[in-house]
């Protein structure tokens, strides 16, 4: 019954943007004391994923049913502060450009309103043959909930 | 303000154990389309950190004051059933063994009430020389409500 | 033309063992200052990985042509002394029982002759549904390179 | 004595560059079949620590004796091409602007001659209270190995 009661963190869109808590965890850190650098990556893919998730728009059933994935085609980062063990970390998620078959979106990774690491990421859909592929009118419908007003 | 609405993940004790919830992520994923076996020891950790941390013992604050360490010295896994992608893991954490500078925990890792994978994970408290060293008696107390009931 | 010349490690068979080197690089490490035990998992399985391309049983090309894969079913630790940063580590990896649908390998991961870690761990082969099922013959022949002289 | 025989992979410098291999291995991927975006990052501090190693700057001696540590300040990376579990891949880097606390590398990620992802990363020299200082001058020297070519 317990079981039932506890839950994996979820995330929620407000301002035009999506917001996600991570904990940093022991496998976040090395040697030097901090947060490994790559590790911001996963957490701004966790945020990523879960904004998705409460669009509606499910990756792995996209995948499985073999209509395409996303992937990585660029990104840039930007390393402010040191995340250390047991911080608690947010991400904040907004899409900055949306295009047919890309958005970029930029990603903050924030502790106690001071923004530790920011990223812009560009997220491509492509056919399974790794091509680009339009995504479907439903989702940048969808993500619109998370772009960034325009000028 | 928002930020201060999403929070990550936190478990809690229940039926003289403890519980935790993850959601498998991209990168705990594998090629063969599963989770990939050492991800499980992560999930597990992080189960233990949370019980410590809402058991007051503040694992940080004790390293940074050279109080010592905790560290594994064995463990076992038996994996059961392979976790997928967006699946809703819980971590049921419970004390099997405890002793002055060192418990056995058995965790287990469940999926809708199937367990996936279990494992007893003996964590030894360290000295910052790395011997063995007793734990405070306010630990070996507090661990309780973790404890396997005796028969 | 210069990258022709840098190659990845390589094992060897030796003393019906196999060999296998790695260096502690900083994504292996953990904030304690010390190798994360989850990363030694990752050590072996590379081990395991070299020990069968030697034996040119190419698992990936196995896995595509939809044959079946390798799966962790269990597997024990022990954890006697942390490696660190730099660490030149030898895994060494014998095969200690062999069954037609399973193997069990001893690896020690040796600094300096040194015992840092040692685990037996339970291979299984799976077909593509997650039986498990026979492996071809030539492989259990093969195997007996790595295979623990019987008493 | 065997274990004398195995050795990790080591890089060289040829063509004012350093170039290293690696291979692919199951912890690299995720279920998508092919490498975890973060995972390259991972490949291309592996072979800027074998850089530094072969230019006898000691990461972990600077570290451990308090002169400071490298961090890593910006990085940009474009994913050209997916790399699968088991290729050999090689990264090759380049110094492409020298400063006194800090450098950036441009590192390629190739596989048979083909870029598959390439990055430029900011590396900086920072001390112990996490301030940018100067590199030693023996340091600098001994990059220009690998800087590339002024027009």
């Amino acid at each position: 019954m317990s079981a039932q009661l506890v839950l994996p963190n979820g995330g929620m869109f407000s301002d035009r943007a999506h917001h996600f808590a991570v904990r940093v965890q022991f496998e976040d850190t090395d040697v030097t004391g901090v947060v490994h650098h790559p590790t911001y990556l996963n957490y701004m893919e966790r945020a990523r994923s879960d904004a998705l998730r409460l669009l509606k728009i499910d990756h792995r059933a996209v995948m499985e049913g073999g209509l395409g994935y996303f992937a990585i085609a660029a990104l840039k980062v930007r390393y402010l502060r040191p995340a250390r063990l047991d911080d608690v970390l947010t991400i904040t998620s907004q899409i900055i450009d949306l295009r047919a078959a890309s958005w970029v979106v930029h990603q903050r990774v924030m502790r106690d309103g001071q923004e530790m690491t920011c990223a812009d990421i560009t997220v491509a859909f492509l056919a399974p043959n790794g091509r680009p592929q339009r995504q479907p009118k439903a989702w940048t419908e969808a993500y619109k909930v998370m772009l960034k007003d325009p000028l």
